[in-house]
């Protein structure tokens, strides 16, 4: 038998952030009740880890402004985690009304890239969701932290290893509960990814690591055949990718969820996830945005 | 470094099956004009094997009865074959009119597909392209031997990996000088894949095989890592994933090459394929279709 097929991991868990991510970015106003039905038939097809929606200020993504609704509505399934991503305390007071019980705050490994994304340095994001990450250690509330272009980055280029690694470990440092790795635009090619994960396996403790992979280029399953090979076992997946250009249809976004379980069920992995099940929920929240 | 990128080869060679495998299933009847031009576009684009066409009978694939007229239209550039598609010993005879250097025989590991495919049992296929052979080997002509359906067939369900490794052995036994091992339907898992590449590590000379691979449930990329870690270094694509239903545009069929130069050249192995020029060949001949 393959080394590499040897040395893989049981069982892997699947983050999926279809609702937040895969939406974020639609034209398209989608209804709430539309969202509801999502969440919960993606709770169905057997994810454990949804990450709902988004607390941010509802100017800058109109698309979730209905947050509170979204949250409201949802069944709360037992064993089944519904993180929302918050950008700041005054977030995260919204999103403590709601009951959650995971969030997510989020960073980038490029200067400009948070600067021109949400008009502040690294630094300063780590101010902003500092308070957060207090607010959550105080209601016992699990904390996965985002480091958006940890590979390339379209105003940077090629990130320095080496500070994708320095801004995990600074999260860490805070008390996030998981990192996620992130090739935001889907230009990692196997070999950053390996220069990223060598690095990571000497200075990060790699359970605490999850990837979350683009698939613009189609390098998003040999990418998590590498974080695989190197311990990782929390990937994030798009229930039918979603999350491409709302201006390019059908272009690859996010690393669609029953894609991921395709190969980790070809690996001979256990997620749990009924990968037909994704696609069909996938296909009626597209349907929902026509 | 990974221990899976330590052990991968240097060089690989790219083996384009697009103007025959690509083209033999499409309803639209093509110009010669236009494949001729493709094939050239592809060597320009540095692929240094290129299936030309196929001469099996007029009838029974009519997008490729111009195979004549292809052969003689392509340019032959220095350093690069043309191999050819050969079905029978009246096949070889119209192909070695046109001064073939290379060809391909085919078989399959599934009887039922045999049957149904060249109406065929699989000891047949060999009587009918033993002679192929033979006059390959008296005018020093390279060939290849496909084995389809070498994991799965529509037919048959899952092929015994024994099945696969034993045609395999019986074409290399006949003096072929490579023999493609073939995911016709796109369905072998990674762990389909390691159960024929651990048997034919065992009982085959792995620098004589090859990998031909269909996308169709995105896994090709992923089975080409386990075949690159059991040591094969020639595999298949199809410019542009040509190939795919025609009755399903945008359809996966065959790994698209530009696809598969990307995994390539993202793991540091060179090819010396510039992957655009291929996907531009692609749609120059998709246009030429219409």
């Amino acid at each position: 038998m393959s080394q590499f097929l040897q040395a893989l991991p049981q069982q892997v868990t699947v983050f999926e952030v279809g609702p937040r991510d895969g939406l974020q970015n639609e034209a398209a106003l989608i209804p709430s009740t539309a969202k509801i039905a999502f969440v919960n038939e993606l709770a169905d097809a057997g994810l454990k880890w949804i990450e709902a929606t988004s607390f941010v200020h509802p100017k800058a993504v109109p698309q979730l402004a209905d947050a509170g609704d979204v949250m409201a509505g949802i069944d709360r399934r037992p064993g089944v985690r519904y993180p929302v991503l918050v950008p700041n305390e005054r977030g995260m007071e919204r999103a403590l009304e709601t009951g959650v019980d995971a969030v997510c705050v989020f960073t980038a490994a490029s200067e400009e890239f948070s600067q021109a994304n949400v008009r502040a340095t690294i630094d300063e994001t780590f101010e902003r969701f500092a308070p957060v990450v207090a607010l959550a250690h105080a209601h016992d509330i699990w904390v996965r932290g985002y480091v958006s272009m940890a590979f390339h980055c379209p105003y940077e280029g090629r990130i320095a290893p080496e500070k994708a690694v320095e801004v995990s470990a600074r999260l860490l440092d805070l008390g996030v509960n998981e990192v996620a790795i992130s090739d935001t635009v889907g230009l990692a090619t196997p070999l950053d990814m390996d220069a990223v994960l060598a690095l990571a396996a000497d200075q990060l403790p790699v359970e605490k690591l999850a990837l979350h992979l683009h698939d613009t280029f189609d390098l998003a399953l040999p990418n998590v055949m590498l974080g695989l090979e190197a311990g990782i076992t929390v990937f994030d997946g798009a229930a039918g990718g979603l999350g491409g250009c709302p201006f390019a249809p059908g272009a690859p976004g996010n690393l669609a969820t029953e894609k991921l379980v395709r190969l980790l069920d070809g690996l001979g992995i256990e997620t749990g996830i009924d990968g037909d099940k994704v696609a069909a929920a996938a296909e009626r929240i597209r349907a929902a945005m026509q």
